[in-house]
């Protein structure tokens, strides 16, 4: 379903003009914001004190981007919250409330906008978090929204991208690559298992796969050291051999640098019991593979010569030139 | 200065890409980005706790739309954050830390965006507070940022939109329309004004004006009244004088219908002191005028004849339908 109507104005935005608009839009989070100032509706949003600790972090989706017409306009909704509800994972937090600020052509249809909000208030009802405000702009271009999501965290210990140590183990959650034939909206962003692993001292350090886990491996990797990843040992998904059959290039590098894969990579300490660590995993999420791909080696050593060449990957770039239509593989 | 260049590659985001870019934004925002996890450069930023309420609000500054090429860049990064300190004003609230969601197109010159983050970090340091995270996402047309903003009280008392009564008295600082001419960037957030209103017992409700005092009072309306205004007594900015002889519209119309004045207007209650109010204003903030514009009275009673019939003033509308060239104000 297209976003825009060309033809019928009555069908658009525009026709309902600002008020009735926000209106709506209140109408359609319904109990997923709640009454002002507490929700939608003063100059700022008022939340209740934070005895602990809290994060922040901020993701959009943009049409023609993120998403496209082949993507249920409830799903768009219910990825722009998941995009970032996976990075709250990825540092073993929980949601609290969101803010959501639109950009959006005159054109863009009433109807494809409240499925959008009814996907998005879905999504945050599942995880039990407001929707708190927002603001909504005009652009004759570009249909966007922008989700600022603050948590805290699940548990004793917020896991961030720093802590790992050469000879820790790599590991990752799921499947990766061809995350475009679906995926990339479908996903489960991995909170329940992000905060049990923000709880096992073993666990060092996290992140989310947003770009492929080649590029998004790097910030991990301690001072002095770099990813030593074993090919056979990395999940491919069966989306990615699909993808492989059809563009020809190998199921690998579809699951090192597609991205949007939204799984979790991890450091799990040398020394760890890697034997019981698996079997704890298994015990707790039994449906969900984790897989050991590799572990961090020093600079100063030769990478072992069955070790994936990290140098020829470079996971989803944001920024591309020219072209953008030969480039992007994203929908 | 246009934000983009056309012609010469190197000189724009694309040439120097993704990785390179956050780099080079950490170092443009300078002291105004803590290291991470506290600031940029992990899946979410942590902030510490809040012993406090907490008040958040968002707002973007889109190119074409909140600033053009006759803007400085700094200006209009600046911008971006007064936009939403303005907001935190409205409540009494005083800013601790922001995300910013930037939205670019590959050919955007990357001297442009140093001067916006630039003035963007100067703001935020002038200010005392932190920009902690943000995300770059690439679109082909629309140049945009949305910035996030999560402050706390200033003082014992978060001062909302709603609490006025009839008969309370409406106030409104500064002098009002005819931004476009430049107050529409050059505005200072009325932070100290709305911490010290916030703290007067006889105030009961606040907002800030972005879309014309005719559009931003309503919501302080109590049910069962409206505004009173008197011509006479608003405050009619020397800008909107020189916009209505430029284009033949009453000066009074610019000041209701213009928009980003960024002032404040409250309402004081019916049987305060207004002359020992105005004298403790006056101490306290010599340098701003503070004008009692009318007050809000039953809709059981007829309206004064000398009241400013604000049925036919609407203030900005954020969709605008058809042709936006021939509606649309703002820069």
């Amino acid at each position: 379903m297209s976003p825009f109507d060309e033809n019928n104005f009555n069908a658009t935005v525009a026709a309902l003009g600002e008020e009735r608009l926000i209106a709506a839009i209140r109408r359609w989070l319904g109990d997923a914001t709640p009454p002002p100032p507490a929700g939608i509706g003063d100059d700022c949003a008022v939340l209740p004190a934070s005895p602990r600790a809290q994060v922040v972090t901020v993701d959009p989706v943009i049409h023609g981007r993120h998403f496209d017409d082949s993507v249920p306009p409830r799903a768009a909704g219910a990825k722009l919250l998941k995009r970032n509800l996976s990075d709250l994972a990825a540092m073993g937090a929980t949601p609290r409330a969101a803010v959501v600020a639109l950009t959006l052509p005159p054109r863009t249809r009433t109807r494809w906008l409240e499925r959008f909000y009814r996907g998005l208030a879905a999504c945050a009802r599942a995880h039990r978090l407001h929707i708190v405000g927002g603001d909504i702009a005009q652009d004759d271009h570009t249909l966007a929204a922008s989700l600022t999501l603050i948590g805290q965290p699940a548990g004793a210990r917020l896991l961030t991208r720093a802590g790992a140590r050469p000879g820790d183990w790599i590991y990752v959650t799921g499947t990766l690559g061809g995350s475009l034939s679906g995926k990339h909206w479908r996903f489960t962003p991995r909170l329940a298992e992000g905060a049990w692993l923000a709880a096992q001292p073993e666990v060092r350090c996290m992140t989310d796969i947003s770009d492929g886990i080649a590029k998004d491996l790097r910030p991990l990797a301690p001072p002095g050291a770099r990813p030593a990843l074993d090919a056979p040992a990395v999940p491919v998904s069966a989306a990615a051999r699909r993808a492989a059959a059809r563009d020809g290039r190998p199921p690998l590098d579809h699951a090192l640098d597609d991205g949007e894969d939204y799984e979790l990579a991890f450091a799990l300490a040398r020394r760890a019991d890697r034997a019981a660590f698996a079997r704890r995993w298994k015990k707790r999420f039994p449906g969900l593979p984790l897989a050991c791909i590799g572990c961090f080696v020093s600079t100063q050593k030769k990478l072992p010569a069955s070790a994936i060449d990290l140098t020829l990957h470079h996971g989803y770039e944001h920024l591309r030139a020219a072209n953008p239509a030969s480039h992007d593989r994203r929908p």
